[in-house]
């Protein structure tokens, strides 16, 4: 990346070789001089080599130091423990990470002296299932990239940001980190959350668990479609976004004990106007939705 | 239905003509000697008549006494209000319902001397959409169809209701009324109560409400998919089951508030061992699903 490689295809370094990080990657194939991927899932990396989707696989520390472009793709408690070492290491690289809580990862690095060539991104896509098996460039496609802190990312990292990101289709929003942890804590981490409570109930040991399960359809399917997602993921999330995530908790309690109230009390203008409301939310949040 | 009738294509009658009604008018074209549609919705009337779900329409009362089948599938309040009236008229008609919930309906022919020529059934498949517009008699393939008090209901009765649920690809489950009552408000009214909690919150008049809307992805899509139903399809649901119901309410927020008070602790082994018994119950709800 530099002035006399400016045409020169970039070196990219994926670090975690999940679903993100290999989706990401085979995003930026062609785009991408090399792709090198690392991981200490060893699984994950021969699984990603051959699928084609990372050309090399090396130790971090060497991936880093061999790209002109770094991304970290890590459950978030690894990113946010690895990326000082990977901003002392990167040299001129852009660093560019994918997690999805971002007030610790910006904290982890306020004072770093290279605080200027990382990026702090969260892609909002995924699946519920993990690993590179599943990875696909096309779960990006005309979803929004939260980018936070942009003023303290210089020009050039941004600019590479930008042009990883509007080639995986993404659509920017700039955020502050702590007001992006508030509003993933309700669309993301909380359905997340009662997925794994909805699933979880069907398997309480009571007389109902075969007949629950053997009845249960499409509805429940999608209920609880989020609740397939991996511990090792999750659990990072919950614990970098607890305090949010326990508020949104709060929230969903109380409107859980409104509609319970309205119900024992026969209130059914009144359970039928926020239905309604419900209804409308969903609406609106679908016309955004389909019209990206 | 008369023996001398025995090879003659039945005359169907579809109380309510909604998504329901003309799905399975859909899945019995070819198997009924003619449809009658009989809707107050005389929109859903016209559309049903206008793609053809229906061969035409009259007034219930005249319906009824026209067809050798009699489907009710209205919203579960006004099927406990026709259905006593319709089997004093059906005659030698079989009359089955499509409610989701049984006990109320049960109730209310509990002692009605034509209680025999009625099956209470409940076929487990419906989408976040309504009206015939979105009728399709593939939403009931491989799908269960419970029926409650089977020895409540005649040879017959049983008989044609096997017919037609077979004809639209669905497998019976036999169930008492009352327990399928609790099954469903855990597998399908909590998930119901749940979705429309989770869009409420996004409609909630905050700073973070357009914010949160437009990064929302696809696990807030699928975790919202049912906000979508209509009150009046829900509402009577939530009324006739409304015990069962704040039940499973209360179970949930009881799971809520564990993992919430998990996350405060920070008890992070309790927590991941939580989400790997609803990854586990998901595993074995989606290989049932699937394998049907």
């Amino acid at each position: 990346m530099e002035e006399n490689n400016k045409n020169k295809k970039p070196v990219v370094a994926v670090l975690g070789t999940g679903l993100i990080g290999c989706s990401m990657a085979d995003g930026l194939r062609g785009w991408a001089g090399e792709i090198i991927g690392a991981d200490n899932n060893t699984a994950h990396l021969d699984e990603a080599l051959g699928r084609g989707l990372i050309d090399r696989s090396m130790a971090a520390g060497e991936a880093v130091k061999a790209a002109g472009l770094v991304i970290i793709a890590m459950p978030v408690d690894a990113t946010v423990r690895v990326l000082p070492g990977v901003l002392d290491n990167a040299g001129d690289a852009v660093v560019i990470d994918a997690g999805s809580v971002k007030g610790a990862v910006c904290r982890s690095v306020e004072r770093h002296p290279n605080r200027d060539r990382f990026v702090a991104a969260h892609p909002m896509a995924g699946l519920a299932v993990s690993g590179p098996g599943a990875s696909d460039a096309m779960i990006f496609r005309n979803r929004k990239v939260v980018i936070c802190e942009r003023e303290r990312s210089s020009e050039k990292a941004l600019e590479t940001c930008m042009e990883v990101f509007g080639r995986l289709k993404m659509e920017p929003v700039f955020m502050d980190p702590l007001f992006h942890d508030q509003c993933v804590a309700r669309v993301s981490h909380l359905p997340q959350v009662v997925a794994y409570c909805l699933s979880a109930i069907t398997a309480e040991d009571s007389s109902l668990r075969d007949s629950m399960l053997k009845i249960a359809s499409s509805g429940f399917e999608s209920a609880t479609r989020l609740s397939s997602s991996p511990a090792g993921m999750w659990l990072p999330i919950f614990r970098q976004n607890a305090e949010n995530l326990n508020g949104s908790i709060d929230e969903l309690i109380r409107y859980l004990s409104t509609v319970q109230q309205m119900i024992g009390a026969g209130e059914w203008d009144a359970l039928g106007a926020f239905v309604e409301e419900a209804n409308d939310a969903r609406k609106r949040y679908m016309s955004a939705y389909k019209n990206r």
